[in-house]
């Protein structure tokens, strides 16, 4: 276990993404919070009171120089990692970060590779996509996105080899890729998509499932309030960029799979990415006609769709019975797992 | 009335559809909770701490055996129908088993049953779409339906007399219905689906506005993200089966139309169906561009969408000024009418 | 200022809009509440209990006789003003209701009109739809809209001027405007729409964002569920009819330029329209694909998808720590400035 004293603990993340619930959670269980902001955004977080510390950074490419690290250290911080480290970071960077983190840093290496993910899921026996390999096959609706996680920006659908070497020509010429190599083709899911928020407690060896949400894209999400006869008049090629996050619950039949999924892919994590996964992760799909949840994604820790439970969802006031954000959840196993020394269980 | 002991009442309801919330609600109002829990489904529930007592059964069937429902007769049970019960059992076998209900289990019929469910709707004078009854008078957009509570499956949209003829070959060939006459036909109500969550109080005689949802369909939910040329190049064919629900408020100024619609159904209830409808249900239909509701189902119990607010809606909370789910409306009334002994009013 | 007793103040709104929010709010400050209520939705605001006071009118244009002025006056009134004000009443009436209003009732003109709204939005230097100013211009898709605060109703798209034609021959058959110079065309924005709640304290120079919500609008909400070759047959054209709203939250990302165009507004106000904008806003648009918000309305008052919020949404929660709806926020905002005896900062 990394040296954390046990006392007079901080939680710390990168103002971004999911940090005012993260730390709002944290305070609501009585820990210090600190924010790592970047200058042109201390406007926006000096307006939250249970923010405790804020240390500015021109950028967050300062997580990496070691003096920055061991100040955070200093101030005995649980770094808690979220999309932004992802896509600001890449994994040999995010492993070597000599600070403390709330999960298991290793696995985000398994969320940013499209081989490993991939890998993942099917060592979880979750239902995946049918993976297209080769141009030629696409003889249907697919979808072709980008590596990473860059909030769904630059994909597109096709539905032959033609429109699949226009929308590649496009992606380099606006410099978000250099060949078709950096993109990957899905077959395109029918049904409705829905993100599934977990977290796992290794304390307890309980999965509990926390709430569901829809991303709400631009301009994808936008397209259905125009008309098909307008469609087909003017060009129209949807983006999926995430704007936000709707809502939403499930029909109750469909809880049971949902607990059987996360614990698969609990198993499948502690199998392949030892320690597994301690806290919060997402499984993104679709779910389909006859109700079977198609995976086409995961994230390995907190996803910003929790942001709409700031005052806790459905879902975790019935686990629970008081208002449970998944901020919270990680600040609530972070001050149980110290109260019986087992940090070393949840930390990396 | 039924025997029923004024003490140590327990609240019981079959394990799905909304069974969490009900069981939470009735925990919140201290009551002793019991799940009729199908043993397929036990990981699920034995993770929420409010359910008290666990029964196992092999199937739902087992309800219909006359020593299990002795045996919550013995437990002191008040049974909460809901979504489930409707699409197990036949109206004669839930008029027929021998625990009290809470609701009227007559009225249950006449939802499950297309000829009197139009009925009451038509003698509570809501607008309703109009029927199609011959299938060579489909001059416009149609939607085919099937009886009963199958939560929106095998529906489909039809536009002349082919493409119905179409739809009712393919549910035939998949086992679903047997003949054209197992399905109806109603013109396609052009605007936005709304659910109307109401409770009715008996003992107060009021009606009560809870909150609002619209359905989340697979897939006819997800067609909103296909552009109209890749729908045009792949055939779709929207299939309509509930995945969740997603929050709503209304407009205000149609809360006036919501309770008076609510509560020319409760007369309407009361004259055809005695006792009428103590307790939940819900008003379905479409509110057309000129804001007028089309009401094309009802459900005489708690629904689904239900689910969305274990935490209160926006409007329960001004009725109540707390957090008040549906569940927890019927445990309230319960309670309330024990204690005046006037249970005779609300169970059946 | 205008002639305010600093105790027993009441907060006073139309019946209608978001008006059981505004004096739930109140309610929960501790203020009187007294609601202007049509006779034919007595039967609806009846039933909630923190009305403390309703005055019953034949019609809302009752508000601009001097004795019912006069009457709301001596009750030691702030009457809070909302959508239907702004839909009931010309600017000039409303300037001359004598009355104390919360917040700046000179601005309501700005909404009302679309010259000086589009002016104040441009001052604000907000991105601003491209406005067509010839109807031969036309040359892809663009959105004709009514003056005025219509709830949506009227608005259609076109593509050339052919179709534009055709739409206002149809608005002017149906009595809805005179000639085409009561609409004004904007280019059709691409993107997911979205409304910004905001709040601003003159007391302490602060802007406040509160949540966001969409839209629910009939039809062109529902065609979403029609797939291309139906909609191809029968003849879709989408109407704005505001039906509710839908609750979302913001990409954490964005909310850094959410607080820069609040407070831009806001400058703007307070410089063409003193004293600007105390109390609650909203700025109308879209997010396009690459995440920047095109501003295509503004309310200078609160709005009806903060109805959403009653029990305080994710936003308001971190800020104040506690449930907070908008209309306690204005309530919370009397308070405050009243015990700092000044009141002349947030009324006119």
């Amino acid at each position: 276990m990394r040296n954390i004293k046990l006392k007079n603990l901080e939680i710390c993340t990168l103002g971004s993404h999911c940090s005012l619930q993260v730390l709002k959670g944290a305070k609501d269980e009585n820990f210090s919070t600190c924010l790592i902001c970047e200058k042109k955004r201390y406007d926006l977080y000096k307006r939250y009171s249970f923010i405790d510390r804020i240390l500015l950074v021109d950028s967050f490419e300062q997580m990496l120089e070691k003096p920055f690290q061991q100040r955070i250290k200093k101030l005995n911080c649980i770094f808690i990692p979220h999309g932004t480290l992802i896509s600001s970071f890449s994994p040999d960077d995010i492993e070597k970060i000599d600070v403390p983190f709330f999960g298991n840093r290793y696995i985000l290496r398994w969320e940013a590779d499209r081989i490993l993910k991939e890998k993942l899921m099917v060592a979880a026996k979750l239902n995946v996509p049918r993976a297209i390999r080769d141009k030629n096959d696409i003889d249907r609706l697919c979808i072709v996105k980008l590596h990473g996680a860059a909030g769904g920006r630059g994909y597109f659908t096709v539905w032959d080899r033609n429109s699949f070497d226009e929308g590649i020509k496009k992606l380099i010429n606006l410099g978000s890729i250099s060949s078709e190599k950096d993109v990957y083709i899905q077959e395109y899911v029918h049904g409705v998509p829905v993100f599934l928020h977990y977290f796992y407690s290794p304390l307890c060896n309980e999965v509990e499932f926390m709430g569901a949400d829809r991303r709400y894209e631009s301009d994808v999400d936008g397209i259905a309030r125009i008309p098909s006869k307008q469609q087909l008049n003017v060009n129209i090629e949807p983006t999926y960029n995430v704007i936000g996050n709707i809502p939403l619950v499930l029909r109750e039949s469909l809880l049971e799979e949902v607990y059987k999924m996360g614990e698969k892919f609990v198993r499948a994590a502690k199998k392949l990415v030892p320690p597994g996964i301690p806290g919060p992760f997402c499984l993104e799909g679709v779910y389909t006609k006859d109700g079977t949840f198609i995976t086409f994604e995961f994230s390995a820790r907190i996803v910003a769709g929790t942001n709409l439970y700031v005052n806790g969802s459905p879902y975790s006031e019935m686990l629970f019975g008081k208002e449970m954000s998944m901020g919270r959840r990680i600040a609530t196993e972070i001050r149980i797992t110290n109260s019986n020394n087992q940090l070393n269980k949840i930390l990396t």
